[in-house]
C-alpha cells in the first residue's frame, strides 16, 4: 500500500468547486466529456501513480540510471511504464482526436500529471517531455514529419525532448552554436554540442527524438538566427529500418536529486551524418520552441508542487503518530505524551506546507483552465486568456519551485532528525525539488520574463486583465462576512503590486533597464504572494459556500481546513510583501553599483 | 590546491577591527597572548583545514563510515587527524593550562573551528564533540573523573561524544528511559538505547567517552530526575587494560549530508555489565549538560556560517569565470559574453551569501566575545556577559541554521544546472546543511528557548542589556555620515522588536504561555534579522573608520565589499522584519485553534 501523496478529495475540490470543470463541456471542443468520464479518469491515473510509479520512487533514485558502452540504462520498469502511458493515451489525452487523443481538458489532465509526478517524478518527466514535444510537431511541422513522428510519440514508443542548452549558451540562447546546413535533399545536417538534455538517451524506448535549436549556416546572428529541427537518435532509411543518426551521449550527469531520469550530453554529427528536419520557417525556432518552453514551465510548477504534496502528506501522517512533548500547559512529565500535531508550531509548519502545496495547486489549475478557455469559439476570449497565461505562467513556474524548497524542507523540519535519514522518503523529496528554479528557466529568467516583457507586453494589457480578476474575486469575498477582512487584505496587496508595478516601469524610462530589471526577481517573489492569496480567496469562497450546507464530519473537517489555511496564507504569508514592497520602492540600486571587484577577498 | 573556502582578510578583520582581540589580552588569563601569536595560530588553523580535512570533503560523504561486524569504520584519515588535532593542541586550545591548554580566546578558536568547519564540516565535528565534552568534564565531575577522561580526549586519542537522544525521547529530554543502578561502588549500571549520538562509535579512536543523560532509580520523574554520566566504550580494568563497557552498535543512520560522520544507535547494558560514572549531583544532568549544550548550539550555527561561506566562495569564484549573456544595454550578439557576475541578479545573489555568512559569522564571534569577557573579573560583567550569550544562543545557532539553507541554495542558483550535479561541490554543501536546523535543538525549541525563557529570566534582564549593546552601536553610528540612515533604520527595527516583545508578554500573562508560545518561531526569526543588521552596522563602522585611511586598493575594495554587503542586508533583508512584526502583533491564535482534524484528507 503507498503512502498517500496527494489528495484526490482536493483535486476534485479545485476541478469541481472552484474551477467548475463542468463549465468546459459546453465548448464543442469538450463537448464528449462529462463528470463520470473526469472522475473515471482521476481514479485511473491515481492507479498507474500508485502501482506503476509509486513502487520504483526510491529505487530510481538510488539506482540512477548508467552510461554503459554508449548506451543510456535506466530502471527497467521505464520501458513498460512509457508503453501502458502511451497505450493508455495518457500522453496525448489532451491531443485532438485526429491524433488520435481524448481532447481532454488540460485542467483534468494536470490533476493526471500532479499525481503521476507526486508518485515518482523521475517517472513522470519521461511521460511530460513527450506530450510536450509532440504538440510542438503538430502545431508547427509538415504533414510528413508529424506522420512519421506524432503517434510514435504519444504511443510512448519513442521519446521526445528538448534541447536548447549547450555549454557555452545555458540561459542565453542567443548563443547557441550548433549549426545546420542545408543540404537541399529534404534534410540538414546538424553539428554541435547538447548538455543536460532530460531524458536525451535511454533504452525505455527505441527511439529518442529531439526536438533541437541550431542555427541556419549564414542566417541572422542571435536568436534571429535560430531555428528548429526534428533530430531524432535513429532516422528511418530508405527500407523503412531505423538507423543511427550520428548522435552520441557523451556523458550523464550525477545529480544531487531527481536522479532517475538520465540528464545526458549529446555529440551531435561528429562524424557528419546527423540529420535533422526542419519545422516551420528558418529562424523561426525560439519562438515555437516557447510553445513547448511555457507548457514545460506549467509542467515544472506542477511537478514541483507535486513533490512538495507528497512531502506533506508525509510529514503529516508522521506527526499525527509520532509522540513527543506534552500541551504546555500539562508539563506533568507522568503524562503520556501527545501526539506532535497538537503543537502549534508543527501546526504551523503543516499549515505552511499545506498553503504552499494547495495555493499553487490552485494557481496551475487557473493557469490550465486560461488554456483549456482559448478553445472558446471568439477571438477576443481567445485573446484574452492567452494573455492570461503568458502573463502567469513566471509566476507558475517559480513560485511552487522556489517555495516548494522550503516546504519540503519544513516537512524535513517535521519529522527531525528522522526526516535527514533515508529511511523516510522526504529527504528524496528535498533533493528533488531543488532542480525546480533551475531547470526550463532560472528565477531570475522568469523574473525578467515577467517583468521585462509580460508586463509591458501589449501596452500592459495582460496586467490589466490580470488585475481585473483578482479583482473580481475581491469583492466576490466582500460579500461574504467570513471573508471580508481578507478581501480587503488582498485588496490592499493588489493595489500595492500595482504601485510597485507603476513605480518600476516609470523606472524604465528614466533609469534604463538595468535598473529597472535589478530586482525582477524580488518582483516576481510579490507577484507570486499576491497571485496564491487570489487563490485562496478564491477557495476560501468555495469553502465558505460548501459549508452553508448539512456536512458529513470529513466534509465539514475538509472545509474548515481550507478556511484555516486560507487564513493561514493571510496572517502569515501576505505580509511578507511588506518587506517587498519596501524594496522596490527603494532608490537605492546597490546592486548595480556594486563592482565586481568588490567582491575581491 | 584547495578551492578558497574561507576569507582570511575577513576573519582579521572581525577578530583585530570589530571585536579587538587584543583587548582580551589585558585579562590576566589571557595575558600570555599577543597579535602575532595569533596571528601564526590562523595560519596553522588554515594550514590543517587546507591540508588535512579538505582533501576528504568529497570522499568522506562518498564513502559514508559502515557498521561492519559491529565495528564502525570511518574514513582511515580520521584517525591522523584526531592523533594531529589532539597533539598540536587543537581540540584543549581554550582550556586552561593545567589541562595543558592554551587559554585562548574563544575568539580566536571560533575562527579555526570556522575554517576546520568550512574545509570538511563532517571532519570537522570529531573535533568539536571533544572539546565540548572535555569541558563538560572539567567543570563539573571530580578529579579522579577528569585525570582518567580529560587528557585522553584532548589529546585526539579518545572520542567526547554528547548522549541524549532517544527514541521515544527527541526534543522532549523529560522523557529520556535510560537508567542508572547504583551500585555503592563507585559506578552505576547503566541501560537504555540512545539515538542519533554523532561519532558515537568508529574506529578512529581508541574509545569512545559518552557524556550521558540517564535517570537514576527511584529518581523523581521528568527532567529533575535526570542525572549526567560519564559512559566509556571501554572501561579500564583493574590492571589498567581497556575492556568492552557493554554498548552495541546496533545502527548507522544513512543520511542526505553530513555523511562523513557516523551517526550511531548504541545499545546500552543489553548483558547488564554497563558501568556509568555520575558527573556532579543526582538528578543535575540537564543543568550540566547545558554548558555543553549550549557550547554545540554555538558550534552548529558556526559550522552553518563555515559550510555557507564554503559555497558562497564556490560561487563567487564560478561567477567570475563562467561567461553567460550580456549587459542588458548591449544586446548585440556579437559582441563578447560578459561573466555572469556582471549582472545585477547574480550580484543580489551573491551579497545575499555574503550578508548571510559574514553577518551570522559576527554575530557568533560577537558571542565568542561575551564568552571570553567572562574572563574578566568583577562579578557584575560576568554576570552580563553571561546574561548577553544565554540570551544569544538560539538566535546564533538558528539564524545560519536557517539562512545557511537558504544561503547554499542560492550558491548552487549561481552554478545554474552544474550547481546541482556531483561535479561541483555546491550540492554536498547544500545537503550537509540541512542538519542544521535540527541538531543540538530543533528551531521550534531554540524559539521557545529564547522568547519562553531567555527573554523573560531574571524579569527580562538579559534582554534589556541587549538593548543596551545595540543602541551603543545605534548611536556610534549616527555620528558618521555614510551610516546615518542605517543606524536610523535599525533604531526602528530595534524599538518595533521592543514593542512586539512587550506585546508578546502581555499576551503570555491574559491568554496562557500556548497563544504566547505560538509564534516563538517567527519571534526567533525577527530577533536573528535584528541582530544581524546590528552586526553588519557594526562591520560597517569599522570599515568606514578604515576607508578614512589611505589603502591600497585590494584594502579599499574590501572595505567597498563591507559597506555594500551592509546596505545590501538592511535595503533587502532588514525589510522581511515588517511582515514579521505584522504577524507577530496579529491577534489571530489560528495555529493554536486549527484542530488536527481539519488536516485530514
Amino acid at each position: 500500500m503507498a503512502r498517500k501523496f496527494v489528495s484526490m478529495r482536493n483535486l476534485k475540490f479545485l476541478l469541481y468547486e472552484v474551477f467548475d470543470v463542468l463549465e468546459l463541456t459546453e465548448y464543442p471542443y469538450f463537448k464528449q466529456h462529462n463528470r463520470k468520464m473526469f472522475d473515471m479518469v482521476l481514479d485511473a491515473a491515481l492507479k498507474l501513480a500508485t502501482k506503476l510509479m509509486w513502487p520504483i520512487f526510491e529505487e530510481m533514485d538510488r539506482k540512477p540510471p548508467e552510461l554503459v558502452a554508449g548506451e543510456v540504462k535506466v530502471h527497467p520498469q521505464v520501458g513498460k511504464m512509457m508503453k501502458e502511458f502511451g497505450e493508455g493515451g495518457w500522453i496525448g489525452a489532451t491531443f485532438p482526436t485526429q491524433y488520435d487523443g481524448e481532447q481532454m481538458p488540460l485542467l483534468v489532465a494536470s490533476c493526471c500529471n500532479m499525481m503521476f509526478s507526486a508518485a515518482n517524478y523521475s517517472a513522470s518527466a519521461f511521460v511530460g517531455l513527450g506530450s510536450g514535444a509532440a504538440r510542438l510537431i503538430t502545431s508547427f511541422a509538415d504533414d510528413n514529419l508529424k506522420e512519421t513522428y506524432v503517434e510514435n510519440i504519444l504511443m510512448g514508443r519513442w521519446q521526445g525532448t528538448m534541447a536548447l542548452t549547450e555549454p557555452q549558451a545555458g540561459s542565453s540562447l542567443t548563443d547557441i552554436c550548433t549549426m545546420a546546413e542545408s543540404t537541399g535533399e529534404g534534410y540538414y545536417h546538424i553539428n554541435g554540442r547538447k548538455i543536460f538534455i532530460s531524458a536525451g538517451d535511454h533504452n525505455g524506448v527505441e527511439n529518442i527524438i529531439h526536438l533541437m535549436l541550431a542555427k541556419i549556416e549564414g542566417g541572422p546572428p542571435g536568436v534571429k538566427g535560430v531555428s528548429l529541427f526534428i533530430v531524432p537518435k535513429k532516422r528511418i532509411d530508405e527500407n523503412g529500418q531505423l538507423v543511427s543518426n550520428d548522435i552520441v551521449t557523451s556523458q550523464i550527469f550525477h545529480k544531487m536529486g531527481y536522479r532517475g531520469t538520465p540528464i545526458t550530453e549529446l555529440s551531435i554529427g561528429e562524424k557528419g551524418d546527423c540529420r535533422g528536419y526542419l519545422v516551420g520557417e528558418p529562424h523561426k525556432g525560439l519562438i515555437y520552441m516557447f510553445q513547448m518552453m511555457n507548457e514545460e514551465r506549467i509542467g515544472v510548477g506542477l511537478a514541483a508542487t507535486a513533490i512538495a504534496s507528497a512531502a506533506y502528506y508525509a510529514a503529516l501522517e508522521y506527526s499525527k503518530e509520532r509522540l513527543q512533548g506534552r500541551k504546555l500547559l500539562t508539563k506533568d512529565p507522568l503524562t503520556p505524551q501527545v501526539s506532535i500535531i497538537e503543537h502549534a508550531d508543527v501546526k504551523r509548519m503543516l499549515l505552511f506546507q499545506r498553503a504552499v502545496v494547495e495555493g499553487s495547486l490552485s494557481l496551475l489549475m487557473q493557469c490550465s483552465k486560461y488554456e483549456d478557455m482559448q478553445k472558446g469559439v471568439s477571438v477576443e476570449e481567445k485573446e484574452k486568456y492567452a494573455l492570461l497565461l503568458d502573463l502567469l505562467t513566471p509566476v507558475a513556474k517559480t513560485y511552487p519551485s522556489e517555495m516548494g524548497i522550503l516546504s519540503t524542507s519544513q516537512s524535513i523540519q517535521c519529522f527531525g532528525g528522522y526526516g535527514y535519514c533515508e529511511d523516510f522518503p522526504v529527504e528524496q523529496y528535498y533533493r528533488d525539488m531543488r532542480i525546480h528554479p533551475i531547470h526550463e528557466g532560472t528565477t531570475g529568467i522568469q523574473g525578467i520574463d515577467l517583468l521585462g516583457r509580460k508586463i509591458i507586453m501589449k501596452n500592459g494589457k495582460a496586467f490589466a486583465l490580470f488585475l481585473e480578476e483578482v479583482e473580481k474575486i475581491i469583492n466576490a469575498a466582500k460579500q461574504i462576512p467570513a471573508l471580508k477582512t481578507l478581501a480587503e487584505q488582498l485588496d490592499d496587496a493588489l493595489k500595492k503590486l500595482q504601485m510597485v508595478t507603476i513605480h518600476l516601469t516609470s523606472i524604465a524610462q528614466k533609469k534604463g533597464p538595468e535598473v529597472f530589471l535589478a530586482d525582477a526577481t524580488i518582483y516576481l517573489e510579490l507577484f507570486g504572494i499576491v497571485s496564491i492569496a487570489w487563490q485562496w480567496l478564491l477557495q476560501a469562497i468555495a469553502a465558505q459556500k460548501a459549508m452553508q450546507d448539512d456536512l458529513s464530519a470529513a466534509e465539514s473537517n475538509f472545509y474548515q481546513g481550507k478556511y484555516y489555511t486560507c487564513r493561514y496564507f493571510f496572517g502569515y504569508e501576505l505580509p511578507k510583501i511588506m518587506g517587498l514592497v519596501k524594496r522596490l520602492t527603494d532608490t537605492d540600486s546597490l546592486t548595480v553599483e556594486m563592482e565586481a571587484k568588490f567582491f575581491a577577498d
